[in-house]
């Protein structure tokens, strides 16, 4: 297989965690997103949105969008299962999951916070109020989900899950951005046990070859 | 089941698709998010980031995401399938589902165009031009992941599917806020023959209880 990702990209970061957990090879190509190169025609050829990341199957099917490429990597090897069997077990993880990656990502992006900047003439305090802001409402909704499970070293139990291939590339992230995390103790408890193992700290972004300090 | 829903919530109308082609009652609750009801406490102990739809289970259980709770109905009533088995055709489905519900949909969110008007003082026309921009690059990239897919009356061949209670809602609320829909005859192909049908005709905005003329 082939990932085409970023060092820095939270949704690149969620599929490097997935793989790195199943244990399945592939080839690294990184697409720089501060040059602008997810934006030329070769990468739109791979992804008509201009986003990482891409995997490209052994079979050669381009595939987009990092939560479709999770689900479809949990088929293709199911231990461990990323995703639950059972229906509310499932629809649990996968509500965390989707609060993550609808409700605080998007907003949060890259191309919009270029967006607000260039078009919107916002300045640098007023790009770091809007980010704090969304990671804010997120986190604390994040927080009272995760109360709700019990205590566990992840967020649904001993074994990790879609949920937190998708939590600790957001806290990582919101953690860059010099937010104040100290009112979400589950989600940062949750973050530190992950980031002890192995597979998420292959994941991380100062470990892929495109790494840029 | 009941469901907490606004008639003109976007992801409120995808899980009202899938429960109209499913055949699945519920009790409709209206949740005002003009009225900023959305927000109350009694909400928030719903939907912890305060938002629609919520689906309350036959067992009492709360569950949240739009995608995560049709991923629970189409566990519950399989009948028709909203996610094909096959993990090809699954992640196919997925990409285009996430395409909306992450790449669009969030950045044209109430709360973000809320933000932008009250924290940012954007005015109305930057408002219009930031929607439309996002709409813009989003459709675009639809419309070249469906002409991938050949011609069928719907995204996936001749049965509706997830990513097809994604892309109602999703060029409805385009359509309503001026869009220039012209550029994308596949997308919009897909949409009349969808709202031709009755399950989707049945969870239109304007045949809910909550509709405001």
């Amino acid at each position: 297989m082939q990932l085409y990702s970023f060092f820095n990209s939270s949704t690149s970061y969620r599929v490097r965690i997935a793989l790195a957990l199943k244990g399945l090879d592939y080839d690294y190509h990184g697409i720089n997103l501060r040059s602008g190169e997810q934006r030329s025609a070769e990468h739109r050829e791979r992804s008509p949105v201009g986003g990482v990341p891409v995997l490209i199957t052994d079979e050669g099917q381009q595939l987009t969008q990092s939560l479709a490429i999770i689900d479809y990597l949990d088929a293709l090897q199911p231990q461990p299962r990323l995703l639950p069997a059972e229906p509310l077990a499932r629809a649990r993880v996968l509500e965390v999951a989707h609060l993550i990656a609808c409700d605080i990502h998007p907003i949060n992006n890259l191309r919009v916070l270029g967006y607000l900047q260039k078009e919107l003439g916002v300045d640098a305090a007023q790009k770091d109020a809007w980010y704090r802001h969304w990671v804010a409402e997120g986190l604390a909704a994040l927080e009272v989900l995760l109360e709700r499970q019990g205590s566990h070293p992840y967020c649904f139990g001993e074994q990790p899950t879609l949920a937190d291939c998708c939590l600790v590339p957001q806290v990582a992230n919101a953690e860059r951005m010099g937010c104040d995390l100290s009112g979400y103790p589950k989600v940062m408890a949750i973050y530190r046990h992950c980031l002890a193992q192995q597979a998420f700290q292959a994941a991380a972004p100062s470990r892929q070859p495109d790494f840029i300090a």
